[in-house]
């Protein structure tokens, strides 16, 4: 199986046995909102909303949003919203965080928070699907924001989040290509370096339900037929699924040349907790916005 | 003034009061040839080509190209062909250096030879070109092959070969941004520690001719509305001409990324020694390897 379009989350959600509970913490922002409703009438979640209760109803006024059979937790104090919604995922109430109008910062201190948050795998990461015109799939970068330097072992972290995302999306074996500047082992380049070790730990068993390929520069992950006419002789490539970028310059840089220099669309979550966590930005603009809470709706 | 698109560069290059002789080390290969026969049909250059006179010759007419009146000069032995066409531009005979079918490190090692070679900067560095359609002018991003760590030094060579290179297509005070995942200093992230000195540097008149700003991410580069939002009073943002990224890494997947899933058309150079050089590779498309040429001739 194969996901070739980002709508295709859509559907898959609205597949899902039990509609997918979305919890949005601090949810008095109307771009929030907006996604949030939309996602809503589509079918793609059933929303409860903490936060500002008097500009909630607002704001929901305004984008004539009817929420009287919403489920609306009033809470002025956004920290007090985020614990509020993290204790509702503890408890199994919902399947999904959204992060409305708190800051990342706050956001993640409430989850990675020892006793009360939601921490499951060892690392926290951010994932990023794309839809461009230059590919025959969506494929994914991970990690644009999270990690700095991310070292070996965190990097393998990085993989098991994003594979069992794909698993979660019903991909049984994802190909993870190793992104690096050059096809050759470079000891002065960490990033093929890193790629090496991270392919033969695959060989291994050490990295599972997955085939990992590096280090392999862009174009030969993106096109069969580059990474032929160089000699490379790779499953990943031209087929990849997963990019595990080297550091956080170059996973925004890419995130951020795909977005606003290639036409591509995206969607993103924070993986690695109890629940998929939509954390959106202000300035995504509304297809990213929907389509990331489709694709946490879309995930098993 | 501003370049709006690569063609421009066939204008500029055409302009020149002399024109522009290239000189093409080991000149035995089909796809050069071809860019180089293009370049002088369209009256950008005059060629010398240096390599196995045979093979050119039947390469010539296979492609349909009447040399009879072009400079040969025959060499079978390829490194003796690089070192050939070396002295020739080391005599001031030839404008631009052009990479035949010989390895980027046996063409760059003669560049860089000591005694004969043709260093004329702290350093060499790659440039390259883009015109994409989300973008209202050319930019330009450096470095995505040369330096594998620059340190802050040689960013501020990187930058001074830049600049330069844009004042010798007529664009006296170009902006110069340099790439960061973040705006604000993060003493974790050295590529925004060294983004701020580079501005300061600017400020102080260590760096000239040109206007710094940075830590920018690559958004708040390319769009005045995304920096805007974000409170960002950048005079580079928006507008910027040249984009230094922190590392190969960051710039190499930048680089393709625009060219593989971008839908941009590009010219490369390597700047820094005596004479530009143009340093194509097989997977390069032919628009690039033209407007590559097109570029080192417009140069003034």
């Amino acid at each position: 199986m194969e996901i070739r379009k980002l709508k295709e989350f859509v559907s898959l959600a609205k597949a899902q046995k039990n509609k997918k509970k979305i919890v949005v913490a601090a949810a008095h922002s109307q771009s929030v909102l907006s996604s949030v409703k939309k996602a809503t009438e589509m079918g793609l979640v059933e929303p409860i909303l903490i936060g500002d209760k008097t500009k909630i109803k607002e704001i929901a006024r305004y984008i004539s949003w009817d929420i009287s059979k919403i489920e609306l937790i009033a809470q002025k104090d956004v920290i007090k919203a985020v614990t509020q919604s993290v204790a509702l995922v503890k408890e199994n109430k919902v399947d999904i965080l959204m992060k409305g109008i708190v800051s990342t910062k706050d956001l993640l201190k409430a989850v990675l928070n020892k006793n009360l948050g939601l921490k499951e795998e060892k690392i926290l990461s951010h994932i990023a699907f794309f839809e461009s015109p230059y590919y025959h799939k969506l494929f994914c970068i991970t990690d644009a924001a999270m990690s700095i330097t991310p070292d070996l072992i965190t990097k393998t972290y990085m993989i098991k989040n994003a594979v069992n995302t794909y698993i979660k999306l019903g991909i049984e074996k994802p190909k993870v290509a190793i992104l690096a500047p050059v096809e050759i082992v470079n000891p002065e380049m960490e990033a093929t370096v890193h790629a090496s070790l991270l392919t033969q730990m695959n060989k291994r068993k050490q990295i599972k339900n997955c085939i990992v390929d590096g280090p392999l520069a862009l174009d030969n992950i993106i096109s069969k037929k580059a990474a032929t006419e160089k000699g490379i002789d790779s499953e990943v490539a031209g087929d990849a699924d997963i990019i595990i970028t080297p550091d956080i310059n170059t996973g925004n840089v890419l995130y951020k040349s795909l977005n606003f220099l290639g036409g591509t669309s995206s969607a993103a979550l924070v993986i690695g907790a109890k629940v998929p966590i939509v954390l959106t930005s202000r300035s995504d603009n509304e297809t990213t916005k929907l389509m990331s809470i489709a694709l946490a709706a879309a995930m098993k």
